[in-house]
């Protein structure tokens, strides 16, 4: 089988990628007849096993509004999942059917695990709690687009630092650029793992600092990204109950910030942003919808033209160790897909740190 | 924000508009190939939060035949409603993938709510038990080219006349064309509501009559209108049963009826009509519904023009009371979704009645 | 109504319309481009009353690839069945909005009740337990497409081959041909059932076998098709756990078998083949998949060719009787649609059996 190229993680793709990707972006807003048939008679395969109606038709708004054509399925239970097929096998049949295919799993690491069989790209479009690359393209193009560029920005966090997945991928991408400084706005018992402050920012040198409310902080911000306080991830409901409401922004808040910061939030938004914001000019999380249409244009024509090119980057992927570890990962995809062969690899030397190389969970012991 | 124009309402259309609409239609059943790419490059998206695959596939239908393209969701199980996320949020995002949005939402007033964030035109698809409009522009082109005229004709509506939304708006449609005649047949628990009378018929001086058998007036009649007794609708299902079978059109019984009568029904029937009629050809009710996808892309036509010419007629919508009054119907949109305001207006100054904005729902006291 | 020509079960076909099938799906895989717009304006509507990813991307597929669009539903829960309408009532409604139709449905016979009432050509993408032709189809191009021929070939069939459906339409393709041996490899439990034997097998004059292992026969086979034992066919669970691993190709099987063979499976697959089989160049279940594809590209053609024509072979269908029989099988679709009409016929004189026309369960005893 030849090497193709996918999107799993926002890792896969070089700053000088993402930054093409943007430019792509950018001339598709301004020049939009001229991709009316960019991909005339191409299909994208939108395969989404658990439902999520944003990312669902962004990608297929991005296919139709590249001439191309949409199939698939909004949630597992019209899958051949239900039959005990394994993701493996339903995505190397449905790269019979489509050029392309964009997938959502509830399951960590099942968009790599389902690319190893695909003929065709396929975009990781979040799998559990793992990876969403394609937020953080639209996330990225929106301050691009609001600021003039991705350098030298004061950026808040707020939110579910912990569990959030955009949140980590955001970080990955903005320690990328200089000068940005990072302030994380959470309770303390949903700050930023540790594997994102050892593994991502401090090699990078990020600049970063923790503050416990939006009050304190919002008048230094050129971005303010605020993220939903999820109820899938709490075990405990009290828990949630008590700090739902914790980190919620209103007009009030508003009032402190600059002119020209701008609020983005990946959406679905709960509470955790008052309706009294939305009519703010500085609120651009409903344009950041639309963004995130622009990049997932951007990025299917990117991966198409790679595919026909037969272009697929050597992966800086690390040594594979394959013996004697298992990941305990409940929601890890090797967890339920049994014939998938366990993978670690050492991703922190100073720590010894190996992780799962469909989930990251981490499988050794910090010093 | 531009105003847009949206179709929530069979009232948000002038009687010059719905005849201009069904002139479309005509033209286009005339004329098929002269519209196969009137959309071309547009997108229509079908959001529904409650399934009905006749409606929804008629508007995919419509689209398709017009050269556009279709993206949504069939049922709430799949949209990010489950999230917790506002019907104005899904909308407002959707309508960063949308030309024009069809949705149909198990809360009365929710096409209403979610219309005033959308971007773009929203057609109103069906909102719980209030209002279809599309279903009504069916039901008339059907009339118009059976009989050749939609004024002076003698209407029979049979069946459930006090729960069903697609009877009180053909009443609220036929009302407004002069010499028709209606005859209401139905068991008195499911007669006509107060509100159709008293706010409708009695100011335009609507001729009509009960009658409690269809053999009564069948020979009367130039069209009869069947609807199913919905199940759904009642608290009661010994009720349900009792009453389910009392007005049943068979093949006996259109002996009686004259040879040019049509038989209309929104459809699905379940044993109100039996299936020894449908071979009359006086049964229109599968040509109705072909009828509904040329009048669906008829209206998609007009409301795609006015977006585009930024037309958006003066609402003659009433003078709003927000102060003091809550709507007490448990399926009104404002029961879930509670960042909405409170709306009420006077809609009937003699009997001193106001209702609210979204579901209408009658709010103070008759005198 | 014009009578249509539509495809329930593989004997609606000829041998010789079946080669025309074949021989048009060739051309396309040459030439594909010469069929992408083919079906410039057309619709196909895939309704599918229970899930089936596989075969409804596929059809979306084909269609596409003709440049044709696609509407329907995923699921029974998203469509009008569940407000009481008859699968007929559902089928007329669609044909007023596509130009043909693929139906899966779960109960036996479901297609043919339902291609009664269709203005359009209605496939039979599976209904319940009886037929699937369009599988069969898919297998047939395989075949030819590895062996140049239909003819002449040793066909192992493994599996559960009383409940498998595509088994038995298979056998009635291959037994059409000349020179095929057929060995049939299951547990007894699971064994060809007798009206294969006696109405399809024994009239053709068919030689074949049986064989109790894979391991005896493979190394005869020019073919060998895998099928699933599935779940759902068992009322007894225990029996399901008893012989779901019984019939298992792994690589270690695989060595005994010629260079030549080939493997096929119409998936989805859970056990029954090991995940080791699948880098053999003899496994075809993935390529398949493709052909199936364009077997269903061919097929749209002629379907949609035979309408526009006006096309409609003399059913051979026998003559019915319809007085005095009720079918007993509590999954035909006569059990649940009770407006239909029972229907029989007689299949076989030697044993004095009749079948119900819809799920083809026998009636009468044999001698």
């Amino acid at each position: 089988m030849n090497k193709i190229r996918h999107l799993i993680d926002i890792s896969d793709l070089t700053t000088e990628e993402i930054d093409g990707i943007i430019a792509v972006a950018e001339d598709i807003m301004r020049h939009r007849a001229d991709y009316a048939h960019a991909c005339d008679g191409k299909k994208i395969a939108t395969l989404f096993f658990e439902p999520s109606t944003r990312t669902r038709l962004s990608f297929e708004a991005a296919m139709i509004e590249l001439g191309g054509n949409t199939l698939g399925f909004a949630s597992a239970s019209n899958s051949s999942t239900t039959k005990g097929e394994s993701v493996m096998d339903t995505i190397r049949t449905v790269s019979a059917y489509a050029d392309i295919i964009a997938m959502r799993h509830p399951l960590e690491g099942a968009a790599l695990a389902a690319s190893r069989r695909s003929v065709v790209p396929v975009i990781n479009a979040g799998d559990g709690g793992h990876c969403h690359p394609t937020q953080t393209l639209a996330d990225l193009l929106t301050i691009k687009n609001r600021h003039g560029r991705l350098h030298g920005l004061t950026v808040g966090i707020c939110g579910d630092l912990k569990y959030g997945r955009t949140v980590h991928s955001l970080i990955n991408a903005l320690t990328r650029y200089p000068g940005n400084r990072l302030i994380m706005i959470s309770p303390p018992e949903l700050g930023i793992p540790n594997y994102v402050r050892y593994e991502i920012m401090e090699p990078r040198g990020a600049v970063w600092s923790t503050c416990s409310t939006i009050e304190d902080c919002i008048a230094d911000l050129d971005v303010l990204y605020m993220t939903r306080i999820q109820k899938e991830r709490f075990a405990d409901l009290d828990e949630y109950e008590r700090l739902k409401d914790c980190y919620v922004l209103n007009a009030e808040k508003m009032k402190a910030a600059r002119s020209d910061m701008s609020v983005l939030h990946p959406l679905p938004r709960v509470k955790e942003i008052s309706v009294d914001v939305d009519d703010d000019p500085r609120a651009c999380y409903f344009k950041q919808v639309e963004y995130g249409k622009f990049m997932r244009m951007a990025l299917i024509l990117r991966l198409l033209d790679d595919a026909a090119k037969g272009y697929c980057p050597e992966t800086t992927r690390r040594e594979i160790l394959s013996e004697g570890f298992v990941c305990r990962n409940p929601k890890c995809v090797t967890a339920v897909e049994t014939d998938l062969p366990q993978q670690f690899s050492l991703r922190d030397k100073a720590h010894n740190v190996y992780r799962c190389e469909y989930c990251e969970t981490r499988f050794g012991h910090q010093k």
